[in-house]
């Protein structure tokens, strides 16, 4: 077992930086693809079985020394009484996106062993698959980023909906994102309970947000999940794209590791965040789709910045694109294993 | 005449803050939207007559102390060999993105006054028109955006296949940036020629890209254009968004004036970009979908964060949507007219 993940996330000695990546489980790897060609991704989300199998596929395939748990941010939407789905080439689409604060008033709360058994049932099982070979991370998504789907109904460019509701209706967002991080705190929570040896909490697209926005309207959802992990003793990651101008808010929201994009060199972020932060990150995910030496040009560069900081976990700055090789992928956690500062 | 604006883009004194609106000539707008129930996007940009009007409107309508010529950031594309229109609610698609070096070969420099008259004639048009009221300011795109465009074939969250280019292909990737810079530069000196008083270049979304990269693969083509400019004598506004961790690279490249979003309060982004540039911005535009008590104190936090800089131009971080309400961009201009420092 390895478990220089776990160690570098409490920023403990390792004898070589730990890595895994964001998506490392999807559509770059040709068992998923073969898998998605007889199930829709909920099905293989909703199925214990295959999710741990699709879980399992890097941690075989790739030298990483995590596994991260093969589900999808949305899935919470569901029980909540929000109906969803994947369209090809757009991404997910929520069937009604709140438009009221009537809308608001009816998601319910739940009970995440009955309304997202499927998740926890797979985590138990990845676990005993993975039999101490990495640990394994759960996830969620942040309140701000779960909101902004539900209210654009999917991914959005300007945020325009989710911005008019907030500035517009701010006891109406606070109340829909109060009870989203009631949601996924019980979630993560479970996951823990399941197995989950990490959690990671995604704000992916709180990047829209200035500063000042984010102390208002984010923050402290964000921050009630995290304090709501706290008992539980696993490490947590917070992570965000485009967060530049936001790092010491966001941090401040929770995370004993920072996840970080390329925008911003790692040393530099991480000297915005403060050392007692453990910082993951930040190769730029189309580097995977360019020259191999070009690929480990960048991540040396990334592993020189981050050199001599304890508490670093080599990622992506956002997840593996499907258009990825495999090889690509291999080669770089192989080169992360066998990086010594000069 | 009101001349604050020209004023302010060289940092000389100003009876009052000049403004103006990205997209103030637009779907917000019913004049506009009645135009366009009779005209596609590309049939107004191609008539003279209509363009003209279309500019006008917002001159009429609110207090903005500069108009801007209704064209799109795309139209030198068609000149250049390469098709394109607009797909409702998704924006443009280019119908042959490029794909290999052979296709970058074939793009086609041209003659301005050939290619793309009808805006050199809109601008004369509607300098005629004017009279002086306010000056006009000219537009194109830099060639990263042009480029990310030509290759993804419409708008991207991700630019894998752009920065697959860059990464895997940097010799084409230059002459493909080259060859925009060279027909980008002709077109905005045509402009100039034609009337233009000022320039502005939209690299919208070269935040995509870390310091690094930009330095490599967009800097020395955008600072081509910039440099064309210079024997014009007319100002240079240099605008992009997400540029929070690229401020002091972008204006290395040039623009008298930096256009910044609202990511960064406008003096932290200004201290970064240094007190020789005039700075242009930075309210969210989803400010204007929200309550007016809202949108004029995030306006005034905007002015008192630029007091006492010269060479403040106040305008949104992006352009305006299409659900903005026209008396709220109205209310906003007049609040930034009648604004007085404490």
């Amino acid at each position: 077992m390895t478990d220089r993940f776990l160690l570098a996330c409490r920023r403990q000695p390792v004898d070589r930086t730990p890595v895994w990546f964001m998506r490392q489980a999807g559509r770059y790897m040709a068992d998923y693809r073969a898998l998605r060609e007889r199930h829709s991704l909920l099905e293989l989300c909703r199925t214990p079985e295959l999710a741990t199998r699709i879980t399992l596929q890097p941690v075989d395939a790739i030298d990483v020394d995590a596994a991260i748990i093969f589900s999808d941010l949305l899935l919470p939407f569901e029980p909540m009484g929000l109906a969803f789905d994947f369209v090809k080439g757009e991404g997910p689409r929520v069937e009604q996106p709140l438009r009221t604060e009537a809308d608001i008033e009816r998601l319910r709360l739940f009970e995440p062993r009955e309304g997202l058994g499927y998740v926890l049932e797979a985590i138990a099982m990845t676990r005993r698959e993975l039999d101490g070979r990495v640990p394994l991370i759960g996830f969620a998504g942040a309140p701000f980023t779960l909101a902004s789907y539900a209210i654009e109904g999917g991914p959005s460019r300007d945020f325009a909906k989710t911005k008019a509701l907030m500035y517009g209706h701010p006891e109406a967002w606070h109340r829909l994102c109060t009870r989203l991080a009631q949601v996924v705190s019980a979630f993560v929570v479970a996951q823990v309970e399941a197995g989950a040896q990490a959690i990671q909490i995604f704000d992916s697209w709180v990047g829209a947000l200035s500063a000042e926005d984010y102390r208002e309207f984010a923050r402290p959802h964000t921050a009630a999940v995290f304090e709501a992990l706290k008992p539980t003793g696993v490490p947590t990651i917070h992570f965000g794209t485009g967060t530049s101008a936001i790092l010491p808010e966001l941090a401040a929201a929770g995370g004993d590791v920072i996840g970080v994009d390329w925008r911003l060199p790692i040393d530099v972020a991480w000297d915005q965040l403060g050392s007692e932060r453990a910082v993951q990150g930040n190769l730029d995910p189309t580097l995977l789709l360019g020259p191999r030496h070009r690929l480990l040009r960048a991540a040396e560069d990334v592993l020189q910045r981050a050199a001599g900081r304890p508490g670093h976990i080599f990622n992506l700055g956002h997840g593996i694109l499907p258009a990825s090789p495999l090889e690509h992928v291999q080669v770089l956690a192989r080169f992360v294993h066998g990086y010594r500062p000069a």
